[in-house]
């Protein structure tokens, strides 16, 4: 919606018809707010969505919900779709074309899995289904799958609602897109807030009564009873379609594009969003990385291109923030194996620091690890594990990654500063600082 | 102190004497943090002090306090100096020598200006001063002449004590750092809280009382009663030595230095601090800017240049951040006056947006103005005034400026994203968007 959007704001009807298909109920809804839904920090559904179908329709969109893309010919210029409340076929012609499928939710086979107080919560639909089973449900014994940001995210909404919850996870730690000495402090505070973490454990089983309802999870080691079960165990890009078309597609499923959105080889059409690969700017690989902001961007450029203006997606650094209760959690570039299967050679350093001057109330600490290229000193990642004010100072990292800027630019760089809202050095500047002198040193 | 210590971090006292001579009588405290010691969020005003004389002295570094550097003899390599309690002076032998005598308030000479009960705040002894006064003085009414960053924060501070608080400044609208149309939004919630703000007013005379103790701010138009007067009025370089021994000064009275911080034309003197001026890495020119985090980051650069190492300060771009109350400001690069100056065109854009997702509880409203420069898109400045979470946004600006990135470019950067930090669009891309536009659309 947002390339169709864009792509309208350039061009009117009499100069583009712009019909989307949507297989679901519902458009342009923050997937990313459904932990938050379902933990009551938002009051409703609706909250979450930004513009509602007749709110597109509005504006000459010819949007067709609940119908779905079945095929696309792309030497005919044709999508095959079904109308799936009326069951009817049809067939639309195109000269461009976009496609947004999104990314589909991991579900591993395991017996018990489709039982009917076991969710997801990708869709609007799959949150309202969760708060279903949980008003309806006796019981206080949750148990999530996966200790990713949703995973995590659901940890602390279930919490939030008086669950007993516990948390079973493949990984070393917890939120393995930092690396296991940054989880480990991130484990440690969330069984301060009487989560139950298990690590390392894979879940083989879920148990179910005779009427059908999963009743525990079951791992190699051991029994976990569960009046719910949510799933965060990720997931992959939604492409069925594309590489039944024969577009290509990267090494995780994604589609691949070039800098405007339009996939490889293609003049005429686009992808963005959760079903398409992206280039990390810092490894310079492609990757696959879900996410909302992503995805918007994307959007607007792929509309740009549509309506015959000009923009680009670069890429990105892999920047991630979420919280756990009040512990902030936030992530951008390389991990430590990310930069050893990227080739590069790396020190690594970590710091405690706070978030606001020691001395002033509310400062909270907050530990930060650098990754900085050997001898270059091009810094390569932070990761960032604290309370309030922690989280959103990975931007200054961000930004200095897109810039390739080394660890002793940023000990340089001009920051904010006030004691309610920094230290007089910046703890992303404590780091660096720390990461120079290793940069120095450790040849 | 920061200079001093940095240099015996590299080199032990078998390899290099430190003398410091200090006019006054504390080391090493954060004059920042003075507003919040005066308004009690900081208990005593030994949490201001990072370190003390005595510590310095265990890391041998021969610290004389009370003592004033009174000549350079650059010629010789020699230092006149006066200690201030025996009144002996002495003269001190130099191969290395660092500059670091700060700045001067500024103190008109009006009528009743040294009245007992009217105070500056740069140094502890000043906030010391000004403390005893609100805690032995009746009345509760206080007069901040000065709206700048000590004017504001100062006047929220007095408001904690339950004073009755009118800010009285010569600009057109408080923080004359930002652009008045941003000013005038601080205007405005200055006088949602409670603070009478009198702007385009000037001070022509402090009354006194028989016994010497001011009553009352007159202006050309007005008379302010007061049972305190709080100056913040600002600073200048306190070169006062430095230009008798012939050192290079600016425009703005501060000396000149090279990129390691030695002065122009001199190999073993160094100076930084608020005696400094700076390079402005947006407008290329010379800028007086005393702030504590400059002070510190160009400590170190001269330390590791004393200590035989190799460190340089490459500039600044002129961020800053500050709140009252609740209040959030911050800024970094032009502002639009600047940008004239500098001879620079530019497209000036506002934008509204909120600090958190609209639906997460706590997002609260900023208003975010940006300029770039026309034709090319570089990114010049950015302002924000908003609530929690707006302040420390400036920093994403801040980094980007250094980079020289174009507003385009800002568009694109992969920020954190997640409901409770940030909308999809973080505010400094929403206004870099429509900043885009402008530059694209108003040639």
């Amino acid at each position: 919606m947002s390339a169709a959007s864009q792509a309208r704001r350039l061009r009117d009807l009499s100069e583009l018809e712009i019909v989307v298909l949507e297989r679901g109920g519902f458009t342009s809804y923050s997937a990313c707010g459904i932990p938050y839904w379902v933990g009551g920090d938002v009051r409703n559904r609706d909250a979450l969505i930004a513009r509602t179908p007749q709110e597109h329709r509005e504006r000459d969109i010819d949007l067709r919900m609940r119908t779905e893309a079945l095929e696309i010919d792309i030497a005919a210029g044709r999508v095959r779709a079904l109308d799936r409340e009326s069951g009817t076929e049809s067939s639309l012609d195109y000269d461009k074309l976009v496609i947004a499928t999104g990314a589909r939710p991991t579900r591993p086979p395991l017996p018990g899995i489709d039982a009917p107080n076991v969710h997801g919560v990708q869709t609007l639909d799959d949150g309202q289904a969760l708060i279903d089973t949980l008003e309806t449900t006796s019981g206080t014994r949750a148990v999530v799958v996966g200790a990713g940001y949703i995973g995590v995210e659901m940890a602390e909404a279930l919490l939030q609602r008086g669950y007993d919850v516990t948390v079973i996870d493949r990984g070393v730690e917890p939120m393995s897109t930092l690396d296991p000495d940054m989880g480990g402090i991130i484990r440690e505070a969330m069984r301060g807030m009487g989560i139950q973490v298990e690590s390392k454990t894979e879940v083989t089983e879920i148990r179910t009564a005779p009427d059908g309802r999963a009743t525990a999870v079951i791992t190699e080691t051991a029994e976990y009873p569960a009046d719910v079960v949510v799933l965060g165990i990720g997931v992959s890009p939604e492409t069925g379609l594309a590489r039944a078309a024969g577009l290509p597609l990267g090494e995780f499923g994604g589609l691949l594009t070039d800098a405007a959105m339009r996939v490889r080889g293609h003049e005429n059409i686009w992808a963005g969003g959760d079903c398409v690969e992206v280039l990390d700017l810092v490894s310079g690989r492609q990757r696959h990385i879900p996410l909302g902001t992503h995805a918007n961007k994307q959007g607007q450029v792929i509309g740009s291109g549509v309506g015959g203006g000009y923009a680009t997606f670069p890429g990105v650094v892999g920047t991630a923030v979420s919280k756990v209760c009040d512990l902030e959690v936030a992530r951008t570039g390389l991990r430590e194996k990310d930069a050893r299967a990227a080739g590069l050679q790396y020190v690594a350093v970590t710091i405690e620091s706070t978030s606001r001057s020691g001395y002033y109330p509310g400062s909270a600490p907050m530990t930060v690890k650098m990754l900085a290229e050997r001898y270059t000193g091009r810094l390569l990642g932070v990761q960032i594990v604290g309370r309030e004010g922690a989280g959103k100072r990975v931007d200054i990292a961000a930004v200095a990654l897109t810039a390739r800027m080394t660890v002793e630019q940023v000990t340089q760089l001009d920051l904010g500063y006030a004691p309610p809202f920094s230290p007089v050095w910046d703890p992303i500047q404590v780091a660096a600082r720390k990461a120079v002198t290793a940069v120095r040193t450790r040849h």
